[in-house]
C-alpha cells in the first residue's frame, strides 16, 4: 500500500519527521508536496466537507481511506508497520510519550521566531522574538536536551536508542531536532553539545544509516530555510 | 487495577482532560495532588534515575509498572479501557488526531498569558501577553472553534459526537476547553458562541451526564484560578 504524505511545499518542517521515517523504512511512499498539483489536493483534503477526519493542519498522512493527522500520531501508527516502534506494547506509549515532548519542543523551537502570531511575519514582532529566544537558550533548550540526554543514560537496554533495543522513530525524530538546532543556532549548540554526548552520538549514528546517508543527499531532503520551523535568524543566537 | 494519575496540585490544568475521562467512566483512580505526600511522589517519578519512562513533565498516568505521559498518549492509552473511544481502530487515530489539536489549541491558550517564557510571571510579559491575545482572539480562537464545529457538523454518524457515533474522551475534552474559554475570555466567548451552536450543545450535552454532573458539584473538580492553563486576566479579553 503506497502512503501519500501532505505537508508545504519548499521546507522540511514537522513533515520531515514523517519523512525520515518512510525513508529509513524504504517505505513506497508520495511525497505529495512534490508532486504536481499536490499542494491543491492538500488544501481539498482540508476543507473537505465529506470528510469526518479533515485535519487542522499539515502534515497528514492519507492512505487508502485513512487519513491520520499530527506527526506523533502518523507515527504512532506508521512505526510498527515499518518496523521503527518497539516490539512491547507498553513501549510503544513509552515511545510515543517522547515523540509528544519532541512536539512540545518543536514548537517552543518554532515560537522562538514567532512568540506573537503566525499570522504576522518575523519582522513583525523581532523585538518580542529577542526576548522569547533568550529565554529559549537559557532556560528550555538546556532543560529539553538534558531531558533526553537524562533518558538515553536511563536506558535499561543501553544509550544507542532512546527507548528499547532498537532504532524507533524516535531516534529518528531526535536526530533532526539536532540537525534543525545546529541550523538555527549554531552558537548555542557548539557550546551545549558538550553535555550531551549520547545525543550527539545518537545523531551520528542516525547519520550513518545506509538509507539514511543517501537520503540526505538526494534532492528529496530539502535544505533548512527561512520559511521554517527550524530558522538561522543570527541575532536570536547566543 | 487503580490507576493513578499525577499532576500540579491546586489547577484542573492539563490534569483535568484525563480527571473528565476517568470519572465519566466511574474509574478507579486515586488523584495523586490530593493524596498525601503525592506531589513528593510526583516530583521523584520525573527525576527517577532508574526508570527509562520518566515523564518530562506532568500529567501522566500510573499502572503497575506502566508510566505513561502526556494527555493525548494517556487518553489514546485509557479510551478503549474506559469505553471511551471509537470501537473502529482507524477511527481512533482519527480521535487521537483530534485530541491532537486540542492539544495545540491549549498551549496556544496557555500562551496568550506567557508568550515570552513559562520561567517568568505574567507580570514580567504582559505587554507581549497584551500583543499575543489580541492576535489569538482575532485569529487562532475563530480558527480552532471554526475548525471543531466544521467537524461535527460533518460527522457522518451525526454532530452529536465528534468522532463517530458514541462519547469518546475528545468529546469531553472539547467540553473543558469551552469551560475554561468561558472563564479566561468570557466577553470574545459571548460574542462567538453563535457560531459554534453544535459545540455549544456538545458542551450541554456533557455536562449533562450524570456522572460528569456529580463530578462538577463535587470537591473533587478543581475551580479554574490564575495558576492554571485557562486564566481570567479581563486586560487580556476581547
Amino acid at each position: 500500500m503506497t502512503y501519500t504524505l501532505y505537508y508545504w511545499d519548499g521546507i522540511p518542517g514537522r513533515g520531515e519527521f514523517v519523512r525520515l521515517a518512510l525513508e529509513e523504512a524504504g517505505a513506497d511512499y508520495v511525497d505529495a508536496a512534490r508532486a504536481p498539483g499536490g499542494t491543491r489536493e492538500m488544501l481539498r483534503l482540508m476543507k473537505n466537507a465529506g470528510s469526518p477526519a479533515a485535519p487542522f493542519a499539515p502534515p497528514f498522512l492519507v492512505e487508502g481511506r485513512l487519513v491520520i493527522s499530527h506527526v506523533a500520531n502518523i507515527l504512532f501508527y506508521l512505526g510498527p508497520k515499518l518496523g521503527l516502534a518497539p516490539e512491547n506494547e507498553e513501549l510503544r506509549y513509552v515511545a510515543n510519550g517522547m515523540q509528544l515532548t519532541v512536539t512540545d519542543f518543536v514548537a517552543e523551537i518554532h515560537d522562538t521566531h514567532h512568540p506573537i502570531g503566525v499570522s504576522l511575519y518575523y519582522e513583525e514582532q523581532k523585538p518580542e522574538a529577542l526576548r522569547r529566544s533568550a529565554d529559549f537558550l537559557s532556560e528550555r533548550l538546556p532543560k529539553f536536551l538534558g531531558y533526553f540526554e537524562r533518558v538515553l543514560g536511563h536506558n535499561p537496554m543501553g544509550d544507542a536508542h532512546i527507548v528499547g533495543d532498537r532504532l524507533s522513530y524516535v531516534d529518528l525524530s531526535l536526530f533532526q531536532v539536532i540537525e534543525g538546532l545546529r541550523y538555527a543556532f549554531p552558537r548555542a549548540m557548539r557550546s551545549l553539545e558538550a553535555n550531551i554526548p549520547a545525543l550527539v552520538a545518537l545523531h551520528d549514528a542516525v547519520s550513518a544509516r545506509p538509507r539514511i546517508r543517501s537520503y540526505l543527499v538526494s534532492d528529496r531532503r530539502l535544505p533548512f530555510n527561512e520559511s521554517c520551523v527550524f530558522r538561522h535568524y543570527p541575532e536570536l543566537d547566543r
